[in-house]
This record gives structure tokens, C-alpha cells and sequence, in this order.
């Protein structure tokens, strides 16, 4: 795919609904953060600390990973639904 | 478990209510930001700080603590209910 | 007590009214922030500052303390009411 | 274009809708933060970090970006619309 | 007075309205922010900046401050009515 | 002009509507931040970082600048209706 | 004047509406900000960096400045008005 997110963004696959049962994990829709599944496809360089260090992202490409449903901004790429958001916004590798 | 929290963030296995009785430890209903308790069952890589070094988490897995139980996100992995929080989130070992 | 307080939080057994009045300290009731006394049980590790160094905190076990009645989280061992609350919640040692 | 953003702002022209169709993405309208596409037509010098490092931006004149509709502000020079933003409201380079 | 404020707190004794006008200064009650004069009682130890380093006080005990009458926390010691503030609530020492 | 703003702030003199046109820019009046051009009377001595160190302002005496009409406080010199603003208000030089 | 205002604060003697017209300076009542001339009485020892270090206030004793007529605190000495202010309330000297 051929974008680059900036700084500490991620972009990332959303994963369908069955594939979550698959790997034995449940995101139930009443939790409060509505937490989602998905796939990275691709990284920024990394978030630049206040003494002009950059940081790499601890994720990489094609990490499973779980973030928030609400957290960052979702686009279209060649009719794939994906998602742009911060490293932060990821709670986890799964 | 197969699932790595990112940063400082914590994944926790909230403990039953009868088990806090056992360690003599009551966590009242009543409570303003209702203190829970629960196992740690995995840690982030720690904190990085403004001058780019890496502050390891001080909660390790196995430890029981307390934290709040309006912090963080629930989900379920085969069954289990879990919750990834920030450390910052968790209030004390006990 | 088996309870070790994270980062720069601490355990403080909350004192009774009567005890207030022997020590020569009134906290009144109609006091905006609802002081109250208190006796450090236990201490975390101390606060970690951007360039890494771990402060110690100023309180240490057994510290007779003034605190805002208001901050942190109440919670009972043993019967024992305790709060868990940041150092910075804290306002005096008397 | 004879215009310097100041810091680490960025001036961007804004691609029309059919645009976007070509390059395979598209920019749904109810999308939360309604991302638009742009190309850069200046930039910057870079942002000062609190130990006085300038940093140069990420971005360069002629990248094609998508940025958050709702960031910067709008002018027209010589009847064409652009936009000065600040590069964290850039999301990517496409 | 047996009492050591934490960090940068200090205590006060709010001098009476009288006092006041035999320092030739005069605090209005239609003041926006309430400011009230009193005595310097005790200091904290300083605060700690972001690289360790501790900074002491800039007031010492017997100055004459005025000071917002809405900052801080009242209490009071065998009868004696005194504030605990943060310096920075201190404006200035007359 | 006998006025010297302080620290990162820049004193401004608006340009009137028919200026803007004249230099290609139009600067629409439905503009959500109602952008506005003027050129630099004065500027301060610089922002100081949290190392001490001086940062000089960007843009200089006789620029031409855009910045937000909402920023910034207006006052009156020999008839003159000039703008004290933030170096962080100003957009870009024209 | 027997006053010392704390850390990066300032004394200002407000000056009345007849000399602002003098200086060739208007400030009109329907400005947003409200800003008001006045002059320097008393200035703080200065700002603490985080690195410890002390930063001397830009202002000095007798300078006219122009400050926001919201920003500090009124007090009376002797009958005369006076405002003690943070020095990032005020505008620019004139």
C-alpha cells in the first residue's frame, strides 16, 4: 500500500468480526471503549522526543493488534476500509 | 497469554469478589472510583521519557493489585475477562 | 501491612475526629477542601522524573499528615479504613 | 507561490473530489474528522524543540497528503483555494 | 508550630483586617481574586524541577505576604486560624 | 514606532481589505478564523526556552504576515490601529 | 515602595485615562482585551527555568507598559492603586 502516516501514526487493516473469534478473542459491543481488532499495514517514523531523539514505533507491519473503535480517522483505499492512528491509540499486540 | 501490551500499558485478570475477602482485603461498593482487584498477566515495555530512556513498568506479571475499575479497556480472550490499563492506573500490590 | 503503593503514592490509615482535638488541630467541617488527618502506613518508590531519576518521597512510615479528604481512593483491609493517594494530596506533617 | 509558513506549518493546495477517485482513495463524507487530500506548496522551517534543535518538517513541496478538513485555515491566492495547517494535522503522505 | 508543609506549601497566619491599615495597605473587598495579607509560619522543603534539582522557597518564616484568599486549604492549630498554600498563590512579600 | 512587545510577542499594522486584493490574496470573510494580513511594526526579543536559551522571533520588521483576527489585543498609536500578538498567531509571511 | 512581588510577578502603578492620550497612546473601552497603561514598581527576582536556571524579568522599575486590565490582582498602598501581575500579562513596554 502505498502510504506513509506521519510521525507516530499507524495504518491500520480493520479486522472482520469472525476473524476475532478465531484467534479466541471477544471484543464485546458493550464495552466502553469499544475496543477493535486489526492489522498494521504500514508505520511512521517515529515520534520525536523533546531533545530531538526519534523514537521507532514498537509495532511494525503486519502486527495483530487491538485499539480503540473511536480513536483516529478512517479512509477508504481501493474500496479497503483502513484506519490512521496513533501509536498510542494501540493497546496491544495480539 | 498470547498478548503484549504496548508501553506502560498493563493487561490485568480481575479477580472474583470472594477472593478479596480471603486476603482480608474488602473493596466497598460504595467507593467513589470503585478500587478492584485483579492478577497482572502481562506487561508493556515500559515508559519512554523526554530524554529517550525506557522506564521499565514496577508491576510484574503474577502480582495482585488494585486498581480502578473506571480505568482502562475490558475484553475477553477465550472466555476470560481482562483489562489492559496504563500503569499509572494501578494503585497499589498487594 | 502487605500493601506496596505504586510510583509516588501512599497508604494512610485515616485518624479519627478525637484524635484531631488531643494533637491541638481542628480540621472544621465547613473547610472548602475537608482536611483530614492521617498515619502513613506505607510508601511507593518515589516519582520518576524525565531525566530518569526516582525521587524519593518526603513522607516516610509512621508521619502524622494533613490531607485533602477529597483525594484518592478509600478502601478497607482488615476492617482498617485506608486511603491510597499521591504525595502531592498530601499537605502538611504535623 | 510567494508565501513561508511560519514554524511548522505547512500550506496545502486543495485536490478536488474527482482527483481523489483516480488515486484509488476515497475520502467517504461521513467520515468523523472529514480527511481531504492536498498537495504541499510550502513549508516551514521546522518546529523548535524546548533544547533549541529546529526540527525540519516531514514533509516536502509537491507531496500529496490527506489532513483533517476541520485543521488550519482557509485563504485564496490568485483565486485558488489553500490551506495553512500545522503538519500534526497532517495524517499521511499518499 | 510543630507542622512542615510538603514541597513548595507553606503556612500562614491570615493577619486581621486591622493590621492592614497600619502597614498603609489596603485589600479591598471588591477585589476580583480576594487577596488577604498574612504571616509566614512554615516552609516546605522547595520543588523539585524535572532534572532533580531541588529549589528552595523564596519566602522565609516571619514575612509578610499577601496571598489569594481562595488558594489553598484553612485549618486550625490550638485556635490559631491558618492557611496551607502553594508559593505560587503568594503574591508578593510586603 | 516607540513600542518594544515583549518576549515572542510582534506588534502588527493591519492592511486594509483593498492591499489584500492588490497582492493576489484574498482572504474571504466566511473563513472560520477570519485570517488577515498586516505588515511587522515591532517585534519582541525572542521566546525563552526551558534551557534558557533565546530563541529569536521569525519574522522581522516590514514583513508581511497573515495572521488570526481573533488573536491578539488591538490598540491605538497617533490614530494608528495596530495589533499586539503572539509570534504563534501569525500564519505565514507574504 | 516597600513591596517585592514573587518569582516572574511585577507591581504596576495604574496610570489614568488623561496620559495615555499624552504618549500619543489610545486604548479604547470596546477593546477585547481591555488593555490598560501603567508603570513599574517592583519587579520579582524572575522565572525558574526546569533546568534551575533563573531568568530576569524584561522588564525594570519605571517602564510604561501596556497590560491586560483582567490579568493580576488590585491592591491598595497609601491610597494608590496598584496591580501585581505575572510579566506574561503584560503587552509591550512604550
Amino acid at each position: 500500500m502505498n502510504i506513509k502516516p506521519l510521525g507516530d501514526r499507524v495504518v491500520i487493516k480493520t479486522l472482520a468480526q469472525e476473524e476475532k473469534t478465531k484467534s479466541g478473542i471477544v471484543l464485546p459491543d458493550t464495552a466502553k471503549e469499544k475496543p477493535q481488532q486489526g492489522e498494521v499495514l504500514a508505520v511512521g517514523t517515529g515520534k520525536t522526543l523533546e531533545n530531538g531523539q526519534k523514537v521507532p514505533l514498537e509495532v511494525k507491519v503486519g502486527d495483530k493488534v487491538i485499539f480503540s473503535k473511536y480513536a483516529g480517522t478512517e479512509i477508504k483505499i481501493d474500496g479497503q476500509e483502513v484506519m490512521i492512528l496513533n501509536e498510542r491509540d494501540i493497546l496491544a499486540i495480539i
